[in-house]
């Protein structure tokens, strides 16, 4: 049966998934970026900058496995731009260029349907209002059979967490200190009692932690 | 110059310190015993025991820096014992049998004070009701140039941190889930901006980071 997987999502050692601050000039908020550096050192995210070289190895292959059978994607509408409230005509296009990394349909969480943006490589950007559950239904029917990978931020992985809809979390956890901004772990409420960590796995930059949602009782 | 040292603070992957619900009979709240199953498993976790066996390697390591140059503890009261309030002649005499594996001055932080308590191997409970600062000058004082050690739990690090005293922090972040509880990186304003990350060493099972106090500009 597809999944929903969430891959690579980064927390500072403190616990934070994006910095204090965020704005359209640090959309990580204040340090946010430097949460991501190990992601650019694997091979596989130099690929998808079109640079070479690039780490081989434990981060490489997260990388590459969240990138695999995947065949939507799911994001929150502050992962995918700045722009709050109505589009008012915005020519926000996302961003990640004209050809995006997706290379699929991706759903985005928004309370403001505005018409899907077609952009090259096979990303459509698709504005979905009805809510969590229906944006993983579309996002299901679309993938084809394949998984939904679940993009960010924080807020959205809690909500997905929350409503028990994530089959597995891959986190990594890296040696940044932020001091305060958006946590993954907060307001979860029980919904973590569900979840188990089936690895566990450090490297001297970056710590790896599988979580997969425990068998049904 | 003496140091304040913390060593072997676990945290779960989840960011607590301690369960919810912290109680008697588990004063590490729900889950929190088996954040410190790390440290039972290590040859000098054993030895602490009086069992034979136990790993070596980096979990052991770390295990005995903490051991190392330390010539007294300064813990939290709600480390030292479950009783809450004035002493009313209450018999405590600590979580360690008689012989508790300190071996030097123990400062108590209280707002209580009582008469030292002098254990078999060297252990003296001190109770210090003068704040955190003068609990370190006694402490200092009291291990004659070696460094104090800063147990727990986490609000009396938070307290020190706050402040701007702890030199150096160990961190041991493990496989486990809590859900809820009691968070280190808390409420810290902006003191964590004082502080680097100067090792950061993965195993299977355990996650070491190790925070130095930057150096004073």
């Amino acid at each position: 049966m597809p999944r929903l997987r969430v891959h690579n999502f980064t927390l500072s050692l403190d616990g934070y998934g994006a910095g204090p601050d965020q704005s359209v000039e640090e959309p990580l908020g204040a340090g946010g970026e430097q949460l991501h550096d190990w992601l650019f050192r694997t091979r596989g995210g130099k690929e998808m900058l079109g640079e070479p070289g690039g780490s081989t190895g434990v981060d490489n292959d997260y990388f590459r496995a969240g990138e695999t059978d995947i065949g939507a994607t799911i994001m929150g509408r502050n992962m995918f731009g700045p722009v709050r409230g109505s589009w008012n005509g915005s020519q926000w296009r996302g961003w990640w260029g004209d050809n995006p990394p997706f290379h699929h349909p991706v759903f985005v969480l928004t309370h403001h349907p505005q018409p899907p943006i077609e952009m090259e490589g096979g990303t459509v950007f698709h504005f979905v209002d009805g809510g969590i559950e229906a944006a993983l239904e579309q996002a299901f029917s679309a993938a084809g059979g394949l998984d939904v990978r679940l993009g960010g931020g924080a807020s959205t992985v809690r909500q997905y967490l929350r409503a028990g809809l994530v089959d597995e979390l891959h986190l990594a956890v890296v040696p940044v200190l932020l001091g305060g901004g958006e946590r993954l772990f907060d307001q979860l409420g029980g919904a973590i009692e569900g979840y188990g960590i089936v690895r566990f796995t450090g490297s001297d930059s970056v710590l790896h932690a599988q979580l997969a949602r425990k068998p049904q009782q």
